[in-house]
């Protein structure tokens, strides 16, 4: 799937920190072409998360496979008096030809473990690194709120309801995307529709109740103008009163034969727990028991985990800004480091900051039934038991294939939440999957780079 | 100026809710052409919050005057099998007609309050809501964070480092925007300094010292890669002794003439205070005391407050997450709500997020040195002391002249911040503006629609 940014141009070159520029023009000064392997990871899960799930990796080959600096671009970085015209026409000519690991989209990870590794010339593993951030962070943090939410949700309907609080379009676009890879039903979201064939939910607001004489009105018009099965808004005024009046007004369409007209019901204030409860029995009393009933209104994984282990008669969930900015954790703790550089690996050992050299790999062990029992971060070259996550998605700058398809990364993630120690799986856990680096990684550093002694956070080392 | 949304399309009209093409097709099918009013405003400040500073206006009026469905998006539409063929004859030839007040960029604002009133034919006003909050409430969002860094680094130079941890694209771009627009000198993402002049700054990552054989060795190569005045990143090993190097290279470049070369140092981890002031002692004790000091990693509103009412000689701050996803407040609790349709005022009365009715205006008092004392939102035509804060900014459609530039709405903005009152100027303030409501908004309520009385948050009632 091309364009999987959601930016209308194919690139956007200058989507980049200056201090990228700064130093690709000074690696061209000095001839430093040697081979760089920068890898992307966690360095620390927020608190109270006990895993996080990959996305954002389509976007990512989307703009290393089309980046390219144009004619504008240049022209503007001429302006900035800071570029030599050398630099600028071997950005002219500049393309991304290195190779890329990674895990497949809709794999679950912890931290410390490289989720995207690049090796290429330093200049183009530098210079890639602000977008190649921006995309994979954002696509990841949703796709693992949205997790946490389906977890929580136990196979009822959620609906990405988040695009209003959303930062900006491209996070509208992609959160609908990580939702919906994450097990999400569908989006609110128009476009994200359009763009990846991600089903679109969506019936009224309260205005449109507000805008007619009464309540029942509303209702009555809304089925008159637009056929088919609906939603009816029911919390403008009094949402117990209105659900008798969905009773009523279910009575006349099946007196006119239009029986199952209405779908279900939306919810979107008030005590969720006692309001859903109360207007089941209303419904179920009224001869409704087949319409549904879809909550909203700032919930998030948490809410859903209360009303849905408290029996809480709901059958759908729209989620919107807890879900879109990822409320208790709007960004993570990832970095893109150097790993190695020229054939020698590279350490960074500031406070609180320091890096495992050396290009990696994570195996993952199972149990018999599938769950995942404990991963090891270990140096490329050495074979341990278990699956090898990163996997070459990337060679001298073209894909090794066509990626897959956002419904194959939705059944992949699904497959990871299923198979996620169960510990893990609650929305309050912080519970600590076992994550060991291997002698290799421990032992890797060389003497001209200095070893630092810091704990790497809450990961446990061997 | 133009084309101040982030993505590169002039129009996107396909990012929207999906309820709000399913209304507009209900009131296109209902006959529903009155004028509506809705307005936009924050329900309630986030916590700790004393004030919000309104931005994102530009984007908004090139979004309604751009706003168009093109073929493929009505080619996209049809495939649903939602609309009927009327309904999207009817959207092609939609254009958005209607009148907008609202605060100039760079104004402060509470609670209850709108920002923004959009007064237009009900499907045209209802179909702009998904989009027009999302742009507003984003660059409102970062410019309200943004304006209490500026507030803590009391003249301090603050540069925008956000955009990695951005949520997309256009949430980086639109970041930069708003954090120049209240107060910040720079800005790292490039485009950002393309797009709207913004200067753009950024020297050197860890990689590139990583990348050489020893800290003195990157330094040196990167001053002699590159002219002109530098900031060398002082903290990959250990910063102390970097601050070493630094002046040792300092003397070198003065004996070769070329004094001055080194503009600042950066650190990025560690203890700040403790390293900054170990860091300028070593600098001014080595003759480099016109070397400036730049602190980054992980810095929001209430480190600056700390290191600079603790003395810490610090010159500028580079400020990225916390900025860029506003981490304590990830999003507002902005509404877009629909206070009067056919001439007749509308009141929702859902539990918490209840509304005044009405078309509103919002007059603001000042002492005689212009420091704001206290705002009353009344409805239009009522006439109160002070200075009404909407301005009529289109009109059928079209902006009633240009939008002010960038550089005016940031001298709004810092005039703005010169008039809070003391008491809400701190980070870890949560005092309380006095917001009144007039008794026209007050009695407004006709009587067939319900009167709530819930309290309106902490708004001060009369």
């Amino acid at each position: 799937m091309t364009n999987a940014s959601a930016d209308g141009r194919a690139n956007l070159a200058l989507l980049t920190d200056l201090y990228e520029l700064t130093m690709a023009d000074a690696y061209l000064a000095l001839g430093m072409h040697e081979p760089a392997v920068f890898e992307l990871f966690v360095r620390r899960l927020p608190p109270h998360r006990s895993f996080l799930v990959a996305a954002g990796l389509d976007a990512a080959l989307d703009y290393l496979e089309n980046l390219r600096f144009d004619a504008a671009d240049l022209d503007y970085l001429a302006t900035l008096g800071l570029f030599p015209e050398r630099f600028l026409a071997y950005l002219a000519a500049l393309r991304f030809t290195g190779t890329v690991h990674a895990l497949p989209e809709g794999t679950v990870f912890y931290e410390q473990e490289p989720i995207l590794r690049v090796t290429a010339p330093i200049i183009e593993a530098q210079l890639v690194e602000s977008r190649l951030m921006n995309l994979v962070h954002f696509a990841t943090l949703i796709a693992s709120k949205a997790a946490r939410c389906v977890l929580a949700a136990r196979g009822r309907r959620l609906i990405d309801f988040g695009m209003r609080r959303a930062h900006g379009a491209e996070a509208a676009l992609l959160a609908a995307r990580s939702a919906y890879l994450a097990g999400f039903d569908a989006t609110a979201t128009v476009e994200a529709g359009r763009r990846w064939g991600i089903p679109a939910a969506g019936t009224m607001a309260h205005s449109f109740v507000q805008a007619h004489a009464s309540e029942a009105e509303a209702f009555s018009a809304f089925l008159r103008a637009r056929p088919g099965r609906t939603t009816l808004l029911i919390d403008t005024y009094d949402t117990r009163q209105a659900a008798h009046t969905v009773v009523a007004i279910a009575r006349e369409l099946a007196a006119r034969g239009e029986a199952g007209r209405i779908e279900a019901v939306r919810i979107d204030s008030g005590d969720l727990d006692a309001e859903t409860r109360a207007v089941r029995a209303i419904l179920d009393a009224g001869g409704c028991g087949d319409v549904k009933i879809v909550l909203s209104g700032g919930i998030d994984e948490h809410q859903i985990e209360a009303l849905v282990s408290g029996g809480v008669p709901v059958d759908a969930f729209g989620i919107g800004t807890s879900l879109d900015v990822s409320s208790d954790a709007p960004a993570l703790d990832i970095a893109y480091k150097l790993q190695e550089y020229a054939g020698q690996p590279r350490r960074k050992r500031s406070v609180g900051k320091a890096t495992w050299p050396g290009r990696k790999q994570v195996w993952r062990r199972r149990d018999t039934d599938g769950r995942m029992t404990g991963d090891t971060v270990a140096l490329e070259h050495e074979a341990l038991p278990g699956e090898a996550l990163l996997i070459e998605v990337m060679r001298d700058g073209r894909r090794r294939g066509p990626s897959p398809d956002l419904a194959a990364s939705r059944a992949r993630c699904r497959a990871e939440l299923a198979a996620l120690p169960p510990a893990l799986c609650g929305p309050a856990a912080a519970a600590c999957y076992p994550v060991m680096l291997s002698a290799g990684v421990t032992v890797s550093v060389t003497p001209v780079l200095p070893v630092a002694t810091a704990a790497q956070g809450r990961t446990e080392l061997p």
